[in-house]
């Protein structure tokens, strides 16, 4: 048998740690992770696993533990997977630039991320290599080292396509990488198109993230207050339209489907989940890359253009509580007729 | 001279109370107020004011101090002038049911109030009565009985146009009112046009206040976010489109001035207020009755439309926690083919 592969997590979160302890727990690869917050927890007393793919795991540590990407390159190590789980916050954290320490030229970089259009600056950066698309649908949380996944592990594959990269080979990668996840417990396939399968996704969290953030309601109270119809419902329809004019047809029953998604349950999105807890945004991810892109099809989106500049004032206020931008004491006098 | 007249003040926050303590000042009226969150405390201590016109004054109580609206019906007093200066939730304590246990046929009614269109319901229920429009410029507030007034008194007097009472009678109970109202001290003046007055202040209300309650920011935030220029202004377009089909032409430059009203301050509108307390917010008076009017005139207002959509699901939030409405416990599954 060859060199194991080298994997390395950026984000470990709930959804990163599961993933970098599958590949750990299938020993198809030397698994790194870097490790921001937690670290000095996590380098002394690793995490506590309690899944419901694998049960309890005590002190679980991977190979290598970073306290930076930076770190992970001083290493040496040339990493062959670089995963990212991070939240997507090009406005703040470009991922390019947060991973560039660690990627070499045959580096395939993994976006376990949400959003649309997420990866189009990597392949501005790093127009060589292979950017698999990760959809997670699982269901764990992070909290302090302690990970709880109580939804078992379901992870779609896919190649970004890269125009300068020949199609075979971001093939091939995505299954390689597959293939080192895949286990009798979990469920990790491919999916042909990451295009159509980021559009099918955006129709819930474009629609469902942003007017759950704006409002400061769940699904179920959107729905109760009339907000499902009068605002997501035309707004989903906005973005089926980009799609189709982006060359995706998506299934004719998939607003229904959506609508249905969170049945029985009173479920708070992302979005509305990182403005309560004072997080900045995945607005950009969720939403402006589909309006760029809205944009270059020349396809009307009046709802989500809103729905964006509203959350763009939003963005600007967590970002301001988290020290991203300030304002000055006193209010400055706008030098402005403003018309 | 003739028996005094009777004046009751319903909703005796910081703007009200100064009113119903200027009437006593003035010795014009015998003056009622009606309390209810404070009853007991203003019934055996009074207020204290602190006032920027008026000084200190410990314990001030007018002639009678009734604990709802019911009591000062049972009085058996004959209200000459009814002023309300609640807050106008219009969705949750109607204006003309809250008043309708003490309005007779003489009764002037006056709304020291926010809001557009708020005379409607009043006309609808009391066909005959004189509706006057007082719209205040004072900064005052009330915190448990202790009000206290930052700002000189201003306030301007209309007659909303009854088109059942004889036009003469309107204006001369608007100028009877400013005669009972005016001192050496305060500024209470008249002008023509309530309707012009209303759409003139919605320029502001209708698109900061909205705005600045769904972004969770002050209107310099706003302006320091692009929210100004790429929300508010077109709202405040819209405004004036909406005046101009209802014969009301606003200034050339009213938008600068509204982008220059709060000039040097971070200003929290009230309705970003209310949302930050987790009042309701005044959503029909401020945009509701806007657009009622806007769809009469045949005039699209889309921006004012979805600002109002995502408002009234916050509404629905507001209305939960304080007990208006409810929802099941466990979300109940829809019944609905969405599409």
């Amino acid at each position: 048998m060859a060199t194991k592969p080298e994997f390395l997590l950026i984000g470990p979160g709930g959804v990163g740690c599961i993933a970098a302890f599958t590949i750990n727990y299938n020993h198809t690869a030397n698994v790194s992770i870097v490790v921001r917050r937690d670290y000095e927890t996590v380098r002394k007393h690793g995490y506590h696993i309690d899944s419901v793919d694998y049960g309890k795991v005590d002190g679980w540590k991977p190979e290598n533990v970073f306290a930076s990407v930076e770190e992970a390159s001083k290493s040496g190590i040339k990493f062959d997977y670089i995963a990212v789980s991070t939240k997507n916050l090009q406005d703040i954290v470009p991922v390019e630039e947060l991973i560039a320490p660690v990627v070499s030229a045959h580096s395939v970089v993994v976006l376990v991320q949400n959003g649309f259009g997420i990866e189009k600056p990597l392949f501005a950066k790093f127009p060589q290599n292979i950017v698999l698309s990760g959809v997670s649908h699982i269901g764990s949380h992070n909290r302090n080292g302690h990970i709880h996944q109580m939804q078992s592990d379901h992870l779609v594959i896919s190649a970004f396509e890269n125009p300068n990269v020949d199609a075979d080979s971001q093939v091939a990668a995505a299954n390689r990488f597959i293939e080192m996840y895949s286990n009798n417990i979990n469920k990790c396939v491919y999916f042909a198109s990451a295009k159509w399968y980021r559009y099918r996704k955006l129709v819930y969290n474009a629609c469902l993230n942003t007017t759950c953030a704006l409002t400061g309601v769940d699904t179920g109270r959107l729905e109760a207050a009339g907000g499902l119809e009068a605002i997501a419902i035309p707004a989903m329809k906005e973005v089926i339209r980009v799609a189709k004019a982006d060359g995706v047809e998506l299934p004719d029953d998939v607003i229904n489907v959506v609508c249905h998604a969170d049945d029985g349950d009173y479920f708070e999105p992302s979005m509305r989940v990182d403005v309560k807890k004072g997080n900045p945004i995945e607005l950009e991810a969720i939403l402006g890359n589909l309006l760029d892109t809205a944009r270059k099809l020349k396809v009307e989106t009046p709802i989500l253009d809103l729905l964006f500049k509203l959350l763009t004032v939003v963005q600007f206020r967590l970002k301001e509580a988290n020290g991203y931008v300030g304002v000055p004491e006193k209010r400055p006098i706008p030098d402005t007729f403003f018309k």
